[in-house]
């Protein structure tokens, strides 16, 4: 019997490839960097959460409420899911700790696993990863702007070339509804066209067709769209506002009136992130402004946007553009020690050295095996050393280790009591 | 409607306070750094497993196997668990990989989530995290030595005092069956006194009758472990060896010999770190020795050892050991503006700010609620801002801000040309 992780799901496991832990480290240490910048701070929300939650916030008729949340009944038998975005936690979270009674503007990051029992595919596992920021409390355009341009900002600094950003507003919530309204409409007089999804959205919630690759029925809608000006006044000035500050920050942008997002809970300005590198699952990530959802959680009408960037995305676009873009610069210095006594001593020795602070990054290995020196050369080799010292009874019995250049082969005797200060000269 | 946090599980909120989200990533950048030393590398296995994994792994008749897992079953009809804990996990993975075949001899380390449906107490969470290293492929004492060496380095790191390390060894498969099988026997004659948990432990598994807080349960175990001699003499050679490596380091430890640890796959060395401020449940964290585990999951006969800390347990201590033993050394800048164009300058310059290297970690932010300069300037207090730069219509038409020292209350004028300069001057 041999036991196998659960389909949709895979083990990040450490070594120099696309996908490796290094790769997670590098890129969530760069974005807590940028998140710094921007003075967000990290908010951590469980991994589960009630069913209800995402039911309110996310829509009964979603997709991802209908289809794809992993849902289980505790024993006190209430409806538990594993969480499968982010935002609906997060502004849980603020109302639970009462932050709109307090400090209501707060700007949030996360960073963490997301679950969907969607079918795998390419950039779609059932668990995969997101670093995401909401903004909660303000109305200003130029919060809309500051999350584009933050998440603009993480992309570049994890050096992802060739992202586009598009751009459409979905007004308030009077707009949406208005433009629901002509859109099922116009679409109602050609249905016999639409393919049979679309048929359904158009009863549940007709802005999802605007969603549909379907070529068919995204001539039908682009017909529908051209004579629609939905836009009330203030969600126009508003969304000029928006443009006008990613402009002045020189951040290109397309618009893209298509776009509505597969979450319920969005209105004004929404966006997408895509990569031509990700074929048909194109998107980097994604975002927009929500000035409903608090105050439909039971919370007081604050304005709100954010925006997720899927990690597994970024990493498949990142291996494509050169899996070295995260150089790991740490060094590694390897005790070989041959004998028993030489032994004790290394392993005292690499002891000490794990406790001192070096001004790089170091790692210190040795052999517990006894491994022949020729097979200890070999495992410090594997391991990318840098330095090796080697020990052995003559070298024990001169109070002495033979310390290695592995680049140059350049070989110096070390007393012991010296190796710290000799280490120290090439790590500091 | 108000939506809560499922029972037992938390928000980690950003603030200075204990459970805070910087003391989490404190721990964490700690822990990695010393990970790093000793050359242990990240491995991050999913959060759901097959339940089989664990009833296996940790057994059958175990407390978390029998009544403390989060489980469920997928559309495929699997049955689905969160984890309740990490070696499990990273046994699979190891074997998935192929580890055993290529290169048999793996450090890792995880840091994580895991999940146990238990009422939830202090330090008892339904989420809790845990940070933990598995050392896989090697019989060495001198890894049974190092994996505690390691955990008592992670704590020192995290200015954590008065832990305490109590060591016992279960000895081999054989050894512990035929302890059990003694116990058994004592424990047998008995019966009458022994508690209703412990009368069942009795006839599943005596050896967790040790496990008992019970005091009537506890005399009848002294009374029946004194003349126990159990230890084959290689295991007994192997803990000496352990010690003696502990030692050679000056490692404070206590011998336990009623330390067995609730999960079945324990052989050999077993060990416990603990504090007196956490109360009745006073593990820190926990580990031993597991040369059986991985042949049981169907790899070869490989020896292996590991620990676990509990990251809730450790905020406990530091909290009561005075929470700011993890500083944040971040400088926050903020920029007070008034007037539509200053408010734009802001902008411009707030993000120009953001995206430039800095010397020191560094937080850029400001307004863009139209607030009075006073309601910024306590917004600026409120976020602990070293300095603020000032911006009014004045200011636009000079072509300059006035940057104020907070601490020293000084101000000076500075050209919006040479803002970044006169910062770098201060932030590197």
């Amino acid at each position: 019997m041999t036991y196998k992780s659960v389909k949709g799901t895979a083990d990040i496991l450490p070594s120099g490839l696309a996908g490796s832990s290094e790769l997670y480290q590098a890129i969530e240490a760069i974005s807590r960097n940028i998140f710094q910048r921007f003075n967000y701070r990290e908010i951590r929300t469980p991994v589960i959460e009630e069913r209800s939650l995402f039911v309110k916030a996310i829509g009964a008729e979603t997709d991802i409420v209908t289809k794809e949340m992993f849902s289980f009944r505790d024993r006190g038998e209430r409806e538990i899911v594993l969480r499968p975005e982010g935002t609906a936690p997060i502004v849980r979270a603020y109302l639970e700790a009462n932050f709109h009674k307090q400090d209501a503007f707060q700007k949030f990051y996360y960073i963490g696993p997301m679950f969907r029992a969607e079918r795998p595919q390419a950039g779609r596992m059932r668990q995969f990863h997101q670093i995401g920021a909401e903004a909660i409390g303000s109305m200003a355009p130029e919060i809309d702007a500051e999350i584009i341009v933050l998440m603009a900002n993480l992309l570049d600094a994890m050096k992802i070339k060739g992202y586009k950003i598009r751009i459409n507003n979905l007004g308030c919530k009077d707009d949406k509804a208005g433009l629901s309204k002509t859109l099922r409409g116009a679409l109602a007089k050609e249905k016999s066209v639409l393919c049979d999804d679309c048929k359904k959205r158009l009863e549940i919630n007709p802005l999802r067709v605007l969603d549909c690759k379907n070529e068919s029925c995204r001539s039908v809608i682009r017909g529908a769209f051209k004579s629609v000006k939905f836009l009330c006044n203030k969600c126009d000035g508003h969304f000029k506002k928006v443009l006008g500050c990613l402009d002045s920050l020189g951040i290109k942008y397309e618009l893209d009136p298509y776009i509505v997002r597969g979450l319920d809970y969005y209105t004004q300005t929404v966006f997408e992130v895509t990569h031509p590198e990700l074929g048909s699952q194109d998107a980097l990530g994604a975002g927009g402004r929500y000035d409903n959802l608090i105050s439909d959680m039971g919370g007081p009408q604050l304005g709100a946007a954010g925006f997720a960037l899927g990690v597994e995305r970024i990493l498949i676009v990142a291996a494509k553009q050169g899996a070295t873009v995260y150089p790991d610069d740490k060094s590694v210095i390897y005790i070989a020690a041959m004998g028993q006594s030489a032994k004790e001593k290394a392993f005292e020795l690499i002891n000490s050295l794990r406790g001192i602070e070096w001004g790089k990054k170091a790692s210190f290995d040795t052999d517990y095996e006894d491994k022949s020196l020729k097979a200890q050369m070999r495992e410090a080799d594997k391991l990318g050393a840098k330095f090796v010292l080697i020990i052995g009874d003559d070298e024990i019995s001169k109070g002495e280790a033979v310390l290695r250049d592995m680049a140059t082969k350049e070989q110096i005797a070390v007393k012991f009591s010296d190796i710290i200060n000799a280490l120290k000269g090439k790590l500091c």
